[in-house]
């Protein structure tokens, strides 16, 4: 039997390219996607076409109540995202798309998936470096979620660990683009746009950041876009 | 501005009496209950009657999928809970009422609410003394949760911290049962049957570790059993 990696993938270019990571490091791929509310909701139908061309054992779409979310403009119709920030402005405070305690609720679901499955790791697209602005994706979180996972559950008190990997967590936009070039992932089945218009905005923080990360690598973005900035 | 404190309120007595102690403290209470597949989901009524008496200022009912939960006989209907136990061999094992990274998601969850809600602490009535099987229930666990809730929010970030409150953690249930008494617990509102009958069953762990504390105490349960043990 493989090891077996659970991987959350949104339908973002950076979990998409950590799920190819594990799938690259010889992991028997199990998907978990989440709807919880966000507008983008569009990304879900990207996590379903990325998860297939995974040829993955399983993906579970896992619904959370956006009870708990309030106060985020992903979630809350009256709150918009905030557009057209200068590019080199994102990340220096925490933007309104910040959603409470998103990832520590993504993974501790995740745990539980994986002790079911009996799964030896957990692909979480974190990123740090362009967006150190979010608390829940810092190296220093991640850290102390794994020590308090190492706790957690049936399968620790047994001494069987389930490992949280970061793999684009110390990578910036464009070194993960690079990456994903590599290993073929699909970047026109994958969504960043906060939006969930048909066509992506180009306007948003997340478009910005994923259209900086093209530019610098060198590669062009398969996606359609509402508008382009002026330096792409 | 009075302290605010989340309560996660079962339905079942721990949970109760923890949150009258948070009442007690002085704090607001807010109370969130969760939905996931229990099969003793008659709890969920015992949890509204019980936040009713605390006159809470809100209390919300959070659905989870029990899809990320199999493998527990909590939810899973292919499995039963053990039942029949000798009393003293409680707590020896991990029951298979173990239900995957629980109170990790429950307090996760509550970390979201907690912070959309500006709230101060988490009151969960966990209790390792008579249930050292669950690893999520340890005193090391909850610790190591701390540490990694003062890393995972934006509120953290701003230096203020969401205590998670453990106050039954090192009590036994006759201790808990006495400590409820003096605060007025509606015990006869709390429900701790696994199966979720009409009366509670009187032999499983859940019913057999309750009568157990009510007698230790020198206290009646006022709840109506199908059958009582011998030692009652």
């Amino acid at each position: 039997m493989g090891k077996k990696a659970v991987c959350l993938i949104s339908g973002g270019l950076d979990s998409a390219v950590s799920a190819y990571i594990a799938k690259d490091m010889g992991y028997d791929i199990f998907v978990i996607s989440f709807i919880y509310g966000q507008k983008h909701i569009k990304e879900i139908k990207s996590a379903k076409k990325i998860a297939k061309t995974l040829n993955v054992k399983k993906q579970v779409i896992f619904n959370i109540d956006k009870g708990c979310f309030g106060g985020s403009s992903i979630v809350d119709d009256s709150i918009k995202p905030e557009i057209n920030h200068k590019i080199d402005d994102i990340g220096k405070d925490i933007p309104n798309t910040y959603v409470p305690a998103r990832n520590t609720i993504f993974l501790s679901i995740a745990l539980a998936f994986a002790e079911v499955i009996d799964a030896d790791a957990i692909f979480i697209g974190a990123t740090a470096a362009d967006y150190s602005g979010y608390p829940d994706c810092k190296p220093i979180y991640f850290k102390a979620f794994q020590k308090m996972a190492d706790l957690a559950t049936k399968k620790s008190v047994k001494g069987k660990k389930v490992i949280i990997k970061t793999p684009v967590l110390k990578l910036n936009k464009s070194e993960i683009i690079k990456k994903g070039f590599k290993l073929n992932v699909p970047f026109e089945k994958t969504w960043s746009c906060y939006l969930g218009r048909e066509k992506a905005c180009g306007r948003c923080d997340s478009c910005l950041l994923r259209l900086k990360g093209f530019k610098k690598a060198g590669i062009k973005d398969p996606l359609k876009y509402e508008i382009l900035p002026d330096w792409y």
